[in-house]
């Protein structure tokens, strides 16, 4: 057994070394790594186990980018550089077409930001892929959660609600027949990360996440974190328009926007006055940013439909609270 | 589920932070960590999955030790300081109970070593942990595979060979009714790590590794990194007392000793004028070192028993070569 993971492990080691803060990668009992002076490191673990968070039976090459683009997302909320990434893959025999595959989704996106594999472990289990990506952000210049302000704007990047609705179309056979099922499916795995507009956002988001439990439930730990409270205005939020054909309607596309986990599109705050400039940098990188609601004193999260509010609070608010 | 999942999140969550080289830990999107200038940072992944490296039914307390001493003991092999760690945990079902015990052995065994947990993600899924540990090293004082030279002395720390017998009980039950068998289980998952060890070998020590696969496994991966052979002689292999019991006799204990995986031990090797002075520092740290062999020119294993070579290339190490 040991033999034949060895080999896998052979797999991963054969990317070539592309970074010369990297002074060890694989091959000796740790990686060994040089960050750059006067920055801070950010760090961040995330798993995707097959039956909790993909099929068993899901395109590799999807598990393999989606794995990676969900953590360059939290590097991305926090406006950090993506350097290095170890993983831990677990799998119930060593299957080397599925690796291959997986590859296929894993290195190019790696490649396209600059990420080093520097190691990790692979392991007879349930298939599983756990990584911990590691980028720099020069010190003080970290986008928190906790800086949101009364007044500031509430911005989202790109088009929300398309994940929930290829989730749906994975977990419920007859979605589909529904229109744009495929289109929507696939964008549920290959979803875009946002590093680019983290790193221009230093220095001007007040607060930022990245969209992973669904807008209604990030924005929560945005307003828990800033201890303020936030108004979103459902009719505003962008919504693709396979998304509506998907709905038959955009109210209901809105809904799935406001719920849709698994985005990875950035939610941040932004003072009023940089409100133009920013829009015009995400423009030239060309990036859809949209105005979806502002911050609040009350710690309420409302909700507004064509300047009416439908919602006062929204419920599971206290439940982070606690 | 989330909910649930959240809570045990805060369960880890609830740790003091105790280091100044964390700005943030858990709570954003990543933390956010400052390593010290001239230093590197030593990286290390290993997974615990449940099955294949401990029982569903393992002593919750011991696996969180095993999973942390496993990873501490990859800094140990390069003589790294350890600083950060970060964790992903599967679970079939939140059970705090299980999780109670879980730190009970991964907490005062991070905190023993000033390790600091920064964050990681707690999923729903089959039993299984995966650590990312970090540590510095002053800048070219790493313990590296590759640094072996013709006459250099193999040294162990320790005993070995429980490891494997402490296995067989858990695996055979029959063998309980040997003698220590409870004691040497609980040696299979409570190594010590050798931390104190590996940063006293720094600048000392030509190669170094953790005994992880065994000792003639992992004197091997010094061979091919260092591209020279070894002889070791297996009378000399440090055994303890109630290995010999438990094994009959001695000769039997010291073929345990030889291939005893998960030990934790360290296997490095020293220059010969190196061999008084680190003897004496190692005892006063109180950890028994035992000179096992010596590194030859030709690139074979070879086994000696009473000063005769009873084996001439041991079996597997082409196996490395290719």
């Amino acid at each position: 057994m040991a033999g034949e993971f060895e080999l896998i492990s052979k797999y991963f080691a054969n990317q070539k070394l592309k970074r010369n803060d990297v002074a060890l990668s694989q091959g000796d009992d740790c990686a060994l790594l040089l960050s750059p002076a006067g920055s801070q490191i950010a760090v961040s673990t995330d798993s995707l186990v097959a039956g909790t968070h993909f099929l068993q039976s899901a395109d590799p090459k999807w598990v393999g980018h989606k794995a990676l683009a969900s953590n360059i997302s939290d590097l991305a909320a926090m406006g950090a550089e993506p350097a290095w990434v170890s993983m831990a893959i677990s799998l119930p025999k060593p299957d080397e077409k599925w690796l291959q595959q997986f590859c296929e989704g894993f290195f190019p996106l790696a490649d396209a930001h600059n990420l080093q594999l520097i190691g990790g472990d692979t392991t007879r289990g349930p298939l599983s892929i756990t990584l911990t990506v590691h980028g720099f952000i020069p010190q003080g210049e970290a986008l928190l959660r906790s800086g949101a302000r009364e007044g500031d704007k509430i911005l989202v990047s790109g088009q929300l609600g398309d994940s929930h609705a290829g989730l749906e179309v994975i977990l419920e056979p007859h979605k589909r027949l529904l229109a744009h099922a495929a289109t929507l499916e696939a964008r549920h795995y290959c979803a875009e990360s946002r590093i680019r507009l983290g790193m221009m956002l230093r220095g001007k988001a007040s607060s930022c996440i990245d969209i992973s439990d669904g807008l209604v439930s990030d924005i929560q730990h945005i307003m828990h974190r800033s201890k303020v409270g936030a108004r979103l205005a459902l009719d505003k939020l962008p919504v693709s328009q396979e998304l509506i054909e998907y709905c038959l309607d955009k109210e209901t596309a809105q809904q799935y926007a406001l719920k849709s986990g698994e985005e990875y599109e950035l939610c941040f705050t932004l003072p009023q006055h940089l409100l133009e400039s920013v829009q015009q940098q995400a423009a030239e990188l060309g990036i859809l940013l949209t105005e979806v609601g502002e911050i609040i004193e009350s710690d309420t999260l409302q909700l507004l439909r064509n300047n009416q509010l439908i919602e006062k609070d929204v419920a599971g608010f206290d439940h982070f609270r606690t």
